[in-house]
């Protein structure tokens, strides 16, 4: 695989023919008793997803591999064509990147639950009694405060009772074990270095959690913080560097968002609704060769456990598909970044529809967009990390292998 | 892959048995507007690949990998069952291999182009004024009059204003750099070596730059020569060691006589119509028991973008093949190194059509030999570089592996 993902990066080449990746979030399903054990894409009326599949190849892909659930990090790396397994990207900066910080080489980055510590020194409630979002920004504010010499201090909200920490120095080293004792009834831990290399920075820590400790000791719930999830930041190879691209993305939530800039690409200032992706769309379809879009309501509805809410989410993508359409990509990919099947109500491994068309595909003639008709596609079976040479392929930007 | 092929080649045992392997040039095709959005397969009346494709397995293979289109070398070695990520051949090689000329370990060989020089010594016309053949050849003797003390030198003409050039003597390194300044008012560049083992090599490349200039300086218009694609030959492990086959090749054309003898296969002779081919293999057919035949011309026509010279070629095969069985091989494949579709005039990375027959084949009853009926084959998805196992297994030549 990374042979071959090699190769083809090596044979990159720019033109001006435009790729558009959309990525629709959780589209895979499972048959659902409330739909006649149908899946939520089979019984969704799709007229336009339908007719764009009739002249596509399409087919199932695995966002990892068989029986890997993924989490949205490694399914989007993966369709940008990283291979998931080799570039792992820790939690603490997918914290970061999830509230949208711009997270530079070197930095470390850590995930906060605000907690409650009981007298005798032991966590209470590690979620802080649900902590509403606004307190937590209120006491993100107050730990950003702490000075430690020599090194800057991020700390951002997120939800409820959790936030990003991110610590910015020289010699910083994310090999350190977490504060969180991973259960109630016992007191935080002294961070360790698991390297030598990061004695300083456990050291840092400690000293930062120290501090946090006094600057909380008078809050009422959340009178102590819990750190886990430790992860220095890399930079990642650009898919400019990889793929000699452009790159894009119409993504409204803050963690694509991430994904994207860690990735390299332009990250659009867009709205939450398919309205305004698509008016982002068209206001910069002239800037960029590679589009990346992200549609997520199909997700959040069967997170939901709501069959019928994923259903109108899908058909409400197949009513804006022609104006995608119109801006005449030569590439078009719809896939799922991974399967949220609404009786699971969470993402689940199995393998999520695609098609690809362009003018140098060959159309397997399948009539719909669903996990069954799909199967009969061409590009089953496939990998995610395996999209991007044939997006690159079809687009006309990989050069002959070999004389 | 490479950990499969080589227990496969562990267990390679010669047998009587004789596998045919033909490969048509060019094979898959696209859909063409002039053939109603079909294929030129699709279009083709093909009664006797029709009717092996009903007893054979089939399917479609990926001739590299999804996405990437391959030159002809690599789409061959990778039908003869060497990875063609890890056996690259560089143009040099090609360049001689394709005048049939007998490259041995160690020797350094590049493309020559005539270029035609002006008064201020940079480079006017890079393919001297379109320099006829009969001129090239003429020339190429001169250069190989050349006399450097310890390097033998070759100049073989090919077509037009290009030759190729071979260096052979003790210590040549090919990790130098071109003399072609790539285009036209610059100077030619000296050679560089890439490594400091490559010094002496590049000193030789510019003595003979010296001479070459020297030799062809009352030429018109071709008064210099460019150099480029640099490599040294290196002999690959030979059918005969990896699996313990006498192979031979018919084929007509130089490039796939050269790639032919680069894995150690009898080149016999032979013409270049299917006549004198199917003669040839008559001749010889009980002196080898594996058998590589290049069908050229499908690929031929589609380069021209003539999708009905494609068909008549492919139906020209199918009216041939008949006499091929005739012969009683163990094992027959018929695949194409490449897709050429006529309307893209050019390889692609479509898979190819593929079917294989022997005794011991499950027939996967398929009925037509096309890219859309063979999807529905046993044998797709697969790559080139699987096939040589399975062609081995069929003709009773792989032994069991573990007890």
């Amino acid at each position: 695989m990374s042979v071959e993902l090699e190769t083809c990066r090596t044979l990159a080449r720019p033109t001006p023919s435009r790729i558009l990746l959309i990525v629709l979030d959780g589209l895979g399903g499972l048959p659902h008793p409330e739909l006649e054990n149908r899946t939520e894409l089979d019984c969704a009326s799709l007229p336009h997803l339908n007719a764009l599949t009739r002249r596509a190849s399409t087919g199932l892909s695995h966002p990892i591999a068989p029986g890997v659930t993924p989490g949205s990090a490694p399914a989007h790396l993966a369709l940008f064509g990283y291979d998931p397994l080799r570039h792992a990207v820790g939690r603490g900066v997918l914290s970061a990147l999830g509230v949208d910080f711009e997270l530079v080489d070197g930095d470390v980055a850590a995930r906060i639950s605000f907690c409650s510590l009981g007298h005798d020194g032991t966590v209470t409630d590690r979620r802080a009694g649900g902590l509403p979002t606004e307190v937590c920004a209120r006491l993100a504010s107050r730990l950003a405060a702490i000075h430690i010499p020599g090194i800057d201090i991020f700390v951002r909200p997120e939800m409820g009772h959790r936030a990003a920490l991110v610590l910015r120095g020289p010699g910083l080293d994310g090999r350190v074990t977490d504060s969180d004792p991973g259960q109630e009834r016992m007191a935080p831990l002294s961070v360790r270095p698991l390297v030598p290399e990061a004695m300083r920075t456990a050291e840092i820590v400690n000293t930062l959690l120290e501090q946090a400790e006094h600057t909380l000791r008078n809050e009422d719930p959340a009178n102590m913080i819990l750190l886990r999830g430790f992860a220095q930041h890399e930079e990642f190879p650009s898919l400019s560097q990889l793929w000699r691209l452009t790159p894009a993305a119409v993504a409204a939530y803050p963690m694509f968002r991430g994904v994207s800039r860690l990735v390299g690409m332009k990250v659009l200032q867009t709205g939450s609704g398919l309205e305004e992706q698509v008016a982002t769309l068209e206001t910069h379809w002239s800037e960029h060769d590679f589009f990346f879009v992200h549609v997520r309501k199909p997700d959040a509805a069967a997170r939901e456990g709501n069959p019928g809410k994923k259903i109108a989410a899908l058909e409400a993508f197949d009513a804006i598909l022609p104006r995608l359409l119109a801006l005449g990509p030569e590439v078009v990919s719809v896939v799922g970044s991974h399967s949220t099947p609404s009786i699971a109500g969470h993402q689940t491994w199995h393998p999520v529809p695609l098609l690809l068309w362009s003018r140098s595909c060959r159309p397997d003639g399948i009539a719909e967009f669903n996990e069954r008709a799909l199967r009969a596609g061409s590009l089953w079976p496939m990998r995610h990390v395996e999209l991007m040479p044939l997006l690159m392929a079809h687009a006309g930007k990989l050069a002959q292998y070999g004389a």
